[in-house]
């Protein structure tokens, strides 16, 4: 059968068409189109016959998926979407009504528009593909999987927040994390790596691209994470400045007269690594350090330092660490941030071999000495393979 | 020689008075003047000779040194605040200015002064009862004590913040801390107490109190602190949130149209474990607790929680953990937030003698079990004791 699995971002669409056969999982096609809305939009797809590119503006999500209708029909890949099996939906928000996959009917949809307030620069554009792809091919089984899902199993000493009670019964104010369909493939990879099962496993799991975050997973489940209410909490990431005193924010209003809108700016997008160097692509900044750069250099100690500290806290939360995973664009691809966060560890039970971290350059590794009580991982995420085998799941 | 170490907070005055002779500190008086300006102000008073106590209304903080001073003559302890020695004042934000004590001029109090926006709820009282006394005892030598300047030995990789670069350098946005006299207070007790040089031990101490903050101290000198460029930041307090997702700010400024003033009183009047169950007082909650009061369970577990995954943090960031130290009145005085705090933290070589841990009654005391690398003290901080030792070596 053929499984498409549509990622809307706010100003992206990314895809992946699986053949699935008996429990084997074949890449057909994959590909995104990039700056919607923008002058000069990109659309790239890779398949068995090569690759496709162009550069035309791509005014809307709508448009985007239609190019990538076209460009399957073209390669003669799948006709339309209607002759598709399963389009499988990810979803950022699902707050608490959606802790596992769910086949998408009317009702969900409603229910994915009011969680809006929680996720009102993503749920809108997942929405939007999920709209769209209903419409065009309304007889295929269409399921969503929510970002939050995975840590919906935190127990509530770790997604309440010491706020006033009624904020999170009546502002639905607590700790969802996001990440959840990484993190829920980076555990069950780690776990199938080492040949150890799911249930006796602790794992402190990285997920680190432009955005970040680590997750601590007891037996197969999330017992905390560091993304929040929101996806600015937690680690330093490329743009946002994740844990800050709140003090700060007031502090900003009160004395420098700026507003919560211009603050959510600030903090989302001109702050974390950009704030601190000015770049937020951990290669460049890794160019810069190279060449003596100061602001460079100290914006990557404190993007490792803060996520020493993270692996700290989930290690004496757990009890017991057994697993140590990195992923993402910058776990997976940078040897100089494994090795930074993991120098001096050793107390946790970790202890890199440093020359394998270094060489390694696979999906899947192990790069820990041996030496120590804690398996050492590095793993290229594959969220679209996780969407789809959940929701092969689905009935 | 007589000194007598002051501290203004925005409602109360609290003295101590000590005779310092060759290395010995003996307190002549203690006692404190509460809630001024309310309808009915707490005064008191113990001494050698007894205790002193009026519920007479004090209109202000001038009110309440004259009340302390006129006690001091009462029970012939000095005749008048100009026979003292020295005068040791606590002021809260230090900024990067002050980084060690300092003897009262002019120039200090204005440097004071233009600090107020950083600790705009502080140092106001603590300014106040300097220029009072400066005029009642001009004659007599006053040293100012700051709670930042502990935390100034902090790396840049510690104090800055992942924002905007200029925030720092034009907003002085920054983790300044707090609570460092009782900080350093505990560094160097705990070193005489395991009489092992200061300079070689890895510490994290924790000073949990209505207020509460965690630092980590290597050799030494302070390397990170729970609190930041306010006292708001880190560990959840009696009525204060301590780390939350910022985004939350945001989100409630937006869909709740709650303003910046409203949400700074929530955080810091109605949150931590008031927020939680209502209670702010670990006593009443540890008594709820007992009659099988869920709320008070939960706002305990989230305490607690919230501390043992800053020890995690700090003994990564350390590299190596060799001494715990609970203090304030929370710390030293409950074993049960203690016991709860080390469950299951044998993997930084925290393991606590529980009957030790209930029976101790003492200043100070060691309660791990001796089978692991980690020493746990538990230490009645004296904050004032600190601030006078302090200021007897400046000259």
């Amino acid at each position: 059968m053929k499984m498409l699995a549509i990622n809307c971002g706010s100003s992206s669409v990314k895809f992946k068409l699986f053949q699935v056969d008996n429990g084997t999982y074949r890449v057909l096609a994959a590909g995104l189109v990039e700056k919607i809305a923008e002058e000069s939009s990109l659309v790239h797809m890779q398949w068995q016959g090569g690759v496709t590119e162009q550069n035309n503006r791509v005014a809307s999500h709508r448009e985007a998926l239609e190019i990538i209708e076209m460009m399957l029909l073209d390669t003669k890949i799948v006709p339309d979407f209607s002759q598709l099996d399963v389009i499988v939906h990810r979803v950022v928000h699902g707050g608490e009504k959606f802790y596992q996959p769910v086949v998408i009917n009317d009702e969900v949809t409603q229910t994915i528009k009011s969680l809006t307030p929680l996720a009102p620069l993503h749920n809108p554009f997942n929405l939007e593909g999920i709209m769209v792809l209903r419409e065009k091919a309304p007889q295929v089984k269409q399921v969503a999987i929510f970002d939050t899902a995975f840590h919906q199993t935190m127990p509530e000493v770790s997604y309440l927040y010491p706020l006033p009670d009624d904020f999170y019964r009546s502002k639905n104010v607590r700790r969802y994390g996001f990440h959840g369909i990484s993190h829920s493939y980076l555990a069950k990879t780690a776990s199938h790596f080492l040949d150890k099962p799911l249930d006796t496993l602790h794992i402190v799991s990285l997920h680190l691209g432009n955005g970040a975050s680590a997750t601590a997973v007891k037996n197969g489940r999330s017992i905390d994470t560091s993304m929040g209410m929101t996806p600015l909490e937690g680690l330093v990431m490329g743009t946002r400045c994740g844990d800050v005193d709140p003090g700060i924010l007031i502090y900003l209003e009160r004395e420098y007269d700026l507003d919560s809108e211009k603050i959510d700016e600030i903090l989302n997008a001109q702050s974390g690594l950009r704030g601190i160097c000015g770049e937020n692509d951990m290669r460049e900044i890794l160019k810069r350090i190279k060449k003596g750069d100061k602001k460079a250099k100290l914006a990557f100690d404190i993007f490792c330092n803060r996520i020493k500290k993270y692996i700290g806290a989930y290690a004496a939360l757990l009890g017991r660490l057994d697993v140590l995973v990195f992923s993402g664009g910058i776990g997976a691809g940078s040897p100089d941030v494994r090795e930074r966060v993991c120098e001096g560890l050793g107390l946790l039970g970790i202890q890199l071999d440093l020359d394998v971290n270094k060489r390694l350059n696979a999906d899947i590794g192990c790069i820990d000495d041996g030496s120590k009580d804690v398996r050492v991982l590095t793993v290229a995420t594959d969220e679209e393979l996780e969407m789809v085998k959940q929701a092969y799941m689905v009935q």
